[in-house]
């Protein structure tokens, strides 16, 4: 059983080389608008888009997502930023006392965001576009929030790069369903078995790649990340933006 | 310009009434599949999804989430976990040492369910069938926890109810493009603007939908809903859970 809609979903592959074609305004809206109709918690409606066409900025916003060139040359860069600055606004509008920086409201607006943004990829896809998430943004979120002006209450949750591919890569295989699919409760006793056969599979996806020059498995590469600091200033940055007080 | 799907994105609204129409198990997994197809942060894949069929289950997630009686009998309801558990699991399989309770890996595990599960719900609606999100799971989160048997490094973000529509509500009016598109910088000068134009729109679309018996504009709403205490034993109970500890 499958239709268009389904395929185009499970052809998703990250694209990180883009052709020179512009791609026009009304597509750019047209993506944009796609996000905005999905869910939103309780009508938030609290992601905010930065488009970056300023190429000065660009090329800071690459450097700070750790030197990714195609941050600064796609056709198309947007920030997505979650951002209760706008509701501080309607609450000043009816002189009400808004209270902010519950752990609740990071989770929500941060999922709206997700959300939003993920119906920007399909829209995107539809259209013939490639695109490629960039969360290296946060390595150096000050400095991003900074060169975007954002305010209290706002933070940058990742880029988007889109535009015509100039490469095909292949899917990347995910993990079996039985690990990530579970009935009525959360039982990971076959898990392991099931992640050691997944890891052969991950293996020859990246040899077959690579010509041979990487091999390693899923189980590799997610334990050899995992023993580092994860982006260690991010809690700092979200308190000094009022985020996560509570 | 437009297309198939960006059409289909468009119409979304959520759906809180579906007919008894049983759901095939293949539809399911091609839904799940789907969601596996999105992007995921440097290859995570840190959504893990409880399918409840449970009867007993169903009527205690139903309670939990204010008693909205579709998440007790919905043909389907998933909750979509952010899931570091299984990092450890391969941490573990490794000897390596995994050092968690990053703010960092907090948001990257609740993006990937968020692009995970809108993958799903755009799956579930070209396949025909509605959706609505259950972020109310949350308002007894610990005790939702519980009865999957969640374990440490694992939290329920939201649940999302799936089946055969059995109502056709009208798309909801979202914020003015210029609101939340914005050029190069955060500029919000004429956001007040825009909103008290949108405010009677959103004032038209409730008071149309309901035959005038609620009228209510978006500042209201928002206003209204944030001078309350939102869900305030997030982040104790996120931290019990391993999570936001650093």
């Amino acid at each position: 059983m499958t239709n268009p809609t389904l395929e185009l979903l499970k052809q998703h592959r990250s694209i990180r080389k883009f052709t020179q074609q512009t791609i026009s305004p009304d597509w750019i809206n047209a993506i944009i608008e796609a996000g905005q109709a999905a869910a939103t918690s309780s009508f938030i409606q609290a992601c905010t888009v930065i488009q970056v066409t300023d190429e000065h900025k660009r090329e800071q916003l690459a450097e700070c997502a750790g030197n990714q060139a195609y941050v600064a040359t796609a056709p198309i860069f947007l920030v997505f930023c979650a951002d209760m600055q706008r509701h501080k606004l309607v609450c000043d509008m009816h002189q009400a006392d808004m209270l902010s920086g519950f752990t609740e409201q990071f989770i929500t607006a941060t999922v709206d965001c997700g959300l939003f943004a993920q119906n920007c990829a399909i829209a995107a896809e539809s259209l013939g576009l490639g695109v490629v998430y960039i969360g290296g943004i946060r390595n150096q979120i000050a400095r991003v929030s900074e060169l975007l002006g954002l305010p209290e209450l706002v933070y940058p949750v990742f880029g988007m790069c889109i535009g015509y591919p100039d490469q095909d890569p292949e899917t990347k295989p995910r993990l079996p369903l039985s690990v990530v699919l579970k009935q009525d409760v959360y039982d990971d006793s076959t898990d392991a078995d099931s992640i050691r056969e997944y890891d052969l599979r991950v293996r020859e996806y990246y040899r077959s790649r690579t010509g041979g020059t990487k091999e390693m498995s899923w189980s590799e590469q997610i334990s050899g990340m995992l023993v580092k600091e994860a982006r260690p200033h991010m809690l700092d940055f979200l308190h000094s933006k009022g985020f996560l007080k509570r």
